[in-house]
């Protein structure tokens, strides 16, 4: 029996319904990249957040790009959680994982403190590793599953044995989290560029929502993905663009441009969900 | 060929050596279990610190407990970094692991904006995902392969297929590892928990540092755990402990106390040492 569908999920679909969106815009400030004038990263994400709120269902801050910056950093990444308006979930991206007790502390971290409604995880450590996460029943728990890097075949493809025949490690990792999914709180990540996993993953977990990152300027990519990543409804994604809408313009004018940049591809991902559902009910 | 020892594998075993210790104290800051007038978790960390310098071979803050804290915890972090005695490493235990330019991202924020002698990482995303952490020629790199905790086997005990055999994928990720060693600043993570594994790690990668956390307060724990990690210089081990240090007393006398228990474990490492190279000796 399906779990009951907890706060994460409803936020998530009731933004991407009213927005008609399963665009993630992802907030990875880089001061090298934005505009000399709006180099002050809580301001530049507060300029992007107004400029595409009515297009997202959900905003992805990058955890990593904050740390970079040092104290400021983590105070930008408080003052643009705050920025993003209640209806848009907020998902971390941080990819921890660790042993049980350390995992409680980085979800504190995560969903106290910052009061984020979901965050990514890394599985390597296990269960035990991800549970302290899973127990914030109404927080949505991304597992990196297969990842859009050109090494991410390096372990996640490895064959592992099982029963008589062998399949590849993230296959297992997919089908493990499917099985955390007690609260009805667990998603997977899949990048966009391997579109070929993404689908077989879909096929695995029909139902979990699919953070899918990498998403670049190629419409082809962004194809692919959308028709491989789709659940039975017509949704179940949550496609992220990070630089091509931040960096879409390197002037003043950049707030404006990141809401072209969204809108488009808001369009481009609505187009090929509507494209695969006239395919499918022919 | 061995390349040479790089300034991080040189400070731990300078440190190591003055300090006749392989113990590292994990810094691992929760109020919850601070004495009460010591609740300032960077005044604790001094404390701590001024009390067992002379006495461990390296310092290893685990960043979790710091982000529990909020922006008052990176802060902490920072000061917790100033007071380490310069001749002493300082291992991140951050298990950082994301595509290339987030983890490039990581590696600054922990190498330059930190300034740490070394970091834990995460391998589930491939070479790649490690390489701008080892492009620090200068900093040391340990690679999260079997973690001390209970699940630790879900994924890293599945078996891979490996040529015509089978074998577990944490051992697939320590030869990785070693193959990453261009730099000679790679190292190793095994839980003190499994020594069984810990044995068998040490023997697939005979010169790479190990940081072994998960010390408990058993002492047939610690000696399986030195017997089994020892390199064949008698060294090569990071023992880390961090509750049964810094939580050794709850009351004011609580910097004595971390001492005489820093002090115990030291001299239970290195009689196990002493005993091991009577025992090989013979």
């Amino acid at each position: 029996m399906a779990p009951m569908a907890k706060e994460f999920v409803t936020k998530l679909q009731t933004a991407a319904a009213r927005n008609d969106s399963l665009l993630c815009v992802g907030l990875d400030p880089d001061p090298e990249l934005m505009p000399v004038p709006a180099r002050d990263v809580a301001a530049f994400n507060r300029a992007i957040i107004e400029a595409t709120s009515d297009l997202v269902c959900a905003y992805k801050p990058n955890f990593a790009f904050y740390e970079a910056l040092g104290e400021a950093g983590w105070r930008a990444l408080r003052e643009t959680i705050a920025a993003i308006p209640d209806g848009i979930p907020v998902i971390a991206d941080a990819k921890r994982g660790d042993i049980g007790n350390t995992a409680a502390a980085y979800a504190r971290a995560i969903f106290d403190v910052l009061g984020c409604d979901a965050t990514t995880v890394n599985p390597y450590g296990g269960e035990e590793a991800v549970e302290p996460f899973l127990d914030y029943e109404d927080r949505g728990v991304l597992v990196w599953c297969r990842s859009s890097n050109p090494s991410a075949g390096d372990f996640q493809d490895l064959l592992v044995a099982d029963g008589g025949g062998a399949r590849p490690l993230w296959q297992v990792v997919a089908e493990r989290a499917q099985a955390w999914n007690r609260h009805g709180n667990v998603g997977l990540v899949f990048g966009a560029t391997y579109p070929e996993q993404l689908a077989e993953g879909r096929a695995l977990c029909p139902t979990l929502p699919i953070l899918v990152p990498g998403v670049g300027a190629q419409e082809g990519g962004l194809r692919d993905a959308v028709r491989a990543g789709i659940d039975a409804a017509g949704g179940g994604i949550i496609v992220s663009a990070s630089r091509s809408v931040l960096y879409a313009s390197r002037d003043a004018d950049y707030a404006v441009a990141a809401r072209v940049a969204a809108q488009r591809l808001r369009e481009e991902i609505n187009r090929h969900r509507r494209d695969l559902v006239v395919t499918l009910g022919e």
